[in-house]
């Protein structure tokens, strides 16, 4: 599903402590929040879109003029409570490559089961936004829709771990 | 709030039709689900850290391998059914700018409060990440961690329009 792919999972210990703090105490935080698919994901042999319910349709005004999107949609087949308990994997499912944990690689199992895809814009129109690829499934719940801007999107002088690849 | 941030708002029209389809039938899709913080921005005079919950630590496990991460955040200011429902702006608060789809900006009102921003790794130590700078208040719940991997982040011919700033 996702080039960061796992089979090996642990599931790692859990406690209730809060965590220590650089300096006074946290502000109290909502204990969750809600999400509601804003569309879905839609494949066909060689194409894919991003189809919108029609009433947010509006929101793709002036899409047209970029590029590139990331796709912030959500790794549904895995909502169960135990798959968001996971926290570290062997990335890529490979047992050869280390211990790593949730929020240091792109595995589609972690506490909030967020997946980020950059994308590029082929069409714009209506409802729909036409894209070259995702490693979503079709029928995959989209939560947003954010255009890429270079300035503070890109990153320069990039260090990677060695299991991940080269930087390029 | 946001190099995308906005003054001026339109709430448009909603209607409860669904999305043309490419091709047959979408999957029913589920109607909402539940994030729940993984921690929060702590901000001091010139640092900013992302201090994770401490049953959270372990999925930092191998993050100091990279550079550059994702941080998914919540505009938990905004959470508000009015804003929620806000689906075009004049980006950057000026109304020389566009009136432009939050899908086609980084406005903090949308359908789902989500968050990207890019910020460099300075340290991780514990459960706590030392960031360059983000955009987030002191106290913002963050949802996720992703490592910026140049593979499937980044962008070439990149186009933006103008109100956008040049596409370096």
């Amino acid at each position: 599903m996702s080039r960061f792919a796992l089979i090996f999972v642990v599931i790692a210990s859990a406690t209730a402590v809060r965590a220590s703090e650089p300096a006074g105490a946290p502000t109290p935080i909502a204990a969750e929040f809600k999400v509601r698919p804003i569309g879905h994901v839609k494949k066909s042999e060689d194409r894919t879109w991003i189809v919108l319910d029609k009433q947010y349709a509006p929101g793709l005004l002036g899409l047209d003029g970029f590029s590139h999107i990331h796709v912030i949609w959500w790794f549904d087949q895995n909502d169960t409570p135990q798959k968001r308990a996971v926290l570290q994997v062997h990335p890529r499912g490979d047992r050869n490559n280390p211990l790593t944990g949730v929020f240091a690689c792109r595995a589609p199992v972690r506490p909030n089961l967020i997946a980020l895809s950059l994308c590029k814009v082929l069409t714009v129109q209506d409802n729909m936004v036409e894209i070259d690829q995702t490693d979503a499934f079709d029928g995959t719940p989209v939560l947003d829709i954010k255009p890429y801007a270079p300035g503070i999107d890109s990153a320069s002088d990039v260090r990677v771990p060695q299991w991940a690849g080269p930087a390029k």
